[in-house]
């Protein structure tokens, strides 16, 4: 598969010097090579790493069949989960979804994910309203955010359907053979997947995790895991020129080793903002150990351009900003023509929006780089599964 | 009015000694000095100082009525604004309101806050499914996101109304006199409201900018608007011991001479997501000049304490915490019994949800002050809309 993202980072050439690059290069050999011998730190936790490969066509079919027949009874899958088991789905159903719930053709909603009991008292409204069903997933099953809430939604579930039809509507996604929400799911019998064992939560968008919920909203998870494939080559290279993940790894090191303590993770797109809230989780769990570490923020542009654009600008120089932008959207709008410009905006007439989105792009990276941030750009194909699971794959 | 919210600094006491803070106290009161007699750097800009009071009960009846008339026409008000002309009324909106589209009378969509193709093509079928009206908002009415998006939405109304019809669907939030969007106001018949010239837009929160789409929405703004009356005694004091704003200011300032550079707003409220955003807005606006200034971030706990909680805890010591807390929810939903106890969770038996979540808020508050984080809180007596207009006038 071709490659449908492109990391651009030639804006930092002018900062990072490639001697300095290139003395990463054998620790990038290095570490390709642990990771392919696991023999590294943390190598009970490699699973990811041939990930997309392990998701076979059995497994794939199974999550499919299992969406198929929860999609067949309800409207709305309440998805019980947090951290890497709630942002993965999340991320994936906005990017790839129309923007708003009536356009969906199936919703679904999140829950566990914090402690509120307006927030479920809402749900519940919806609950009574609407034909549901829930996937809980937790690796132990006794996590207290999503623990509480299964036990509020199971009871719902088991009122308004009696027990044994809410059990055909719960899908446990949990340790392959131990803890609290297996013996459950073997208990009542609830339709289960497995969490494998060999791979951290915040990794775990291309497991059954993120793969199930995915599934129900009526995304195809075949070309997700495809395009996840796609990007193994891109990342596996020994040769720092050839390997853009490990380029991105490096420039992040040199930069958070030069003062810069923030990294800003900038979308120009907002079916891209819970992709960075993904990514959040995934560096801030990574990183952040003794007194270390950089702390990850999400800027949603041109939005937050007239929140944090003058900081960006001009504030505090601890700061680097990685882009993400899209190179085609969907739709095309344009900028209609009014015989009476009283705006002055005529001279933008019959333009599409993304044009001047990436006007917009390119005036942002100039002027942020002019007031010494280091800058670059991840560039996406398009919304479609198989750029979304070589970005997921990339990071 | 008896105040809603608590500004509860005393964790930092065992940093900020009583006389670091007490050689602000004459600067605190030359400042609040200098806003009385308006007589400081920005005095063209103090509009917001005596603004709760400025909103006569004509203004707000106009307001009310205008939105009443525009309810009984429209089912979803397309507000198009950016910056503070959307922040604001989004962050009451999602204050006050359910947590789904589904339990709220009416919805306000937000438009023109970005520039994408694929939005605003779903946006078009929403309005060609339901009954429409537009809210656009903008001081000159030629800023580019909102001014090309409100060409697209007028175009739309236009044709699916006519043109008569369309001019009475929208309202526009412009400059009393001049600018394109004020012409374009007189010339079409629209009915119009004003931005007052001596307020930022950061600010314009309690003005026409943010009451109108909250009044469509079925916020009482009447209360909202009292509530912020009500926060001015605590916020115009000159001692810094009984004003509450500005020691916030005091420890903000402090904190970042000591080279704390981030400060992390942390909701333990899913509803106060938004005034999180706000906020980030007026202090990135604010701040972020000549090379200094505070970078806001915003975090939701207990969600991201599953995301950032690691680097919180034990990252690079650059940071401060507000968190921002709700003493009292609407609903009160507790944890179920179960006689088959395998998750361990039955010794939370019939716990109210919030009392759970006060003790992650402590447990939280404890950890990351331990490592090293400076911590206070604002605490909120409840979802009201006279806590949120106070809230909004304390920041």
């Amino acid at each position: 598969m071709a490659p449908r993202i492109h990391y651009d980072d030639r804006p930092l050439r002018d900062q990072i010097v490639a001697d300095e690059k290139n003395a990463y290069d054998r620790s990038v050999a290095t570490a390709e090579k642990m990771l392919k011998r696991k023999d590294g730190p943390g190598n009970d936790f490699l699973g990811w790493l041939d990930l997309p490969k392990r998701n076979n066509a059995a497994l794939i079919s199974s999550i499919q069949s299992t969406a198929r027949e929860v999609r067949e009874r309800a409207d709305i899958l309440v998805c019980i989960g947090i951290g890497g088991s709630y942002l993965g789905a999340r991320a994936a159903i906005e990017y790839m979804l129309p923007s708003f719930d009536d356009l969906r053709e199936k919703r679904v909603i999140f829950a566990g994910h914090q402690v509120n009991s307006d927030y479920l008292a809402d749900l519940k409204q919806l609950v009574d309203r609407y034909e549901v069903a829930v996937n809980v997933i937790s690796k132990s099953g006794t996590t207290t955010e999503p623990g509480i809430t299964f036990r509020v939604v199971r009871k719902w579930l088991e009122e308004k359907y009696g027990k044994k039809e809410a059990a055909a509507r719960i899908v446990a996604t949990t340790d392959p053979e131990n803890g609290a929400l297996r013996t459950l799911a073997r208990e009542e019998k609830y339709a289960a997947f497995d969490i494998p064992r060999d791979i951290g939560g915040r990794f775990s968008v291309l497991t059954p995790v993120g793969l199930f919920p995915v599934a129900f909203a009526g995304i195809n998870i075949t070309k997700l895991v495809r395009g996840a494939s796609g990007a193994i080559p891109l990342c596996s290279k020994t040769s720092i020129d050839k390997n853009s993940a490990a380029r991105y790894a490096v420039n992040r090191n040199i930069l958070f080793r030069r003062g810069k303590t923030i990294e800003v993770l900038a979308t120009f797109q907002p079916h891209l903002h819970f992709v960075g809230e993904w990514w959040k989780q995934l560096a801030g769990e990574s990183e952040g150990k003794n007194h270390t570490g950089i702390f990850p923020s999400v800027l949603d542009y041109t939005t937050d351009l007239h929140s944090l654009g003058q900081w960006m600008q001009d504030g505090v120089r601890c700061v680097f900003e990685t882009f993400v932008i899209l190179q085609k959207t969907r739709e095309t709008v344009t900028v209609p023509y009014f015989k009476n410009n009283s705006d002055g905006l005529n001279y933008l007439k019959r333009k599409p929006f993304e044009s001047i989105n990436e006007n917009a792009y390119k005036g942002t990276l100039l002027a942020h780089s002019d007031g010494g941030v280091p800058v670059s750009t991840i560039a996406l194909a398009d919304r479609s599964e198989e750029t979304l699971g070589q970005l997921f794959y990339f990071f």
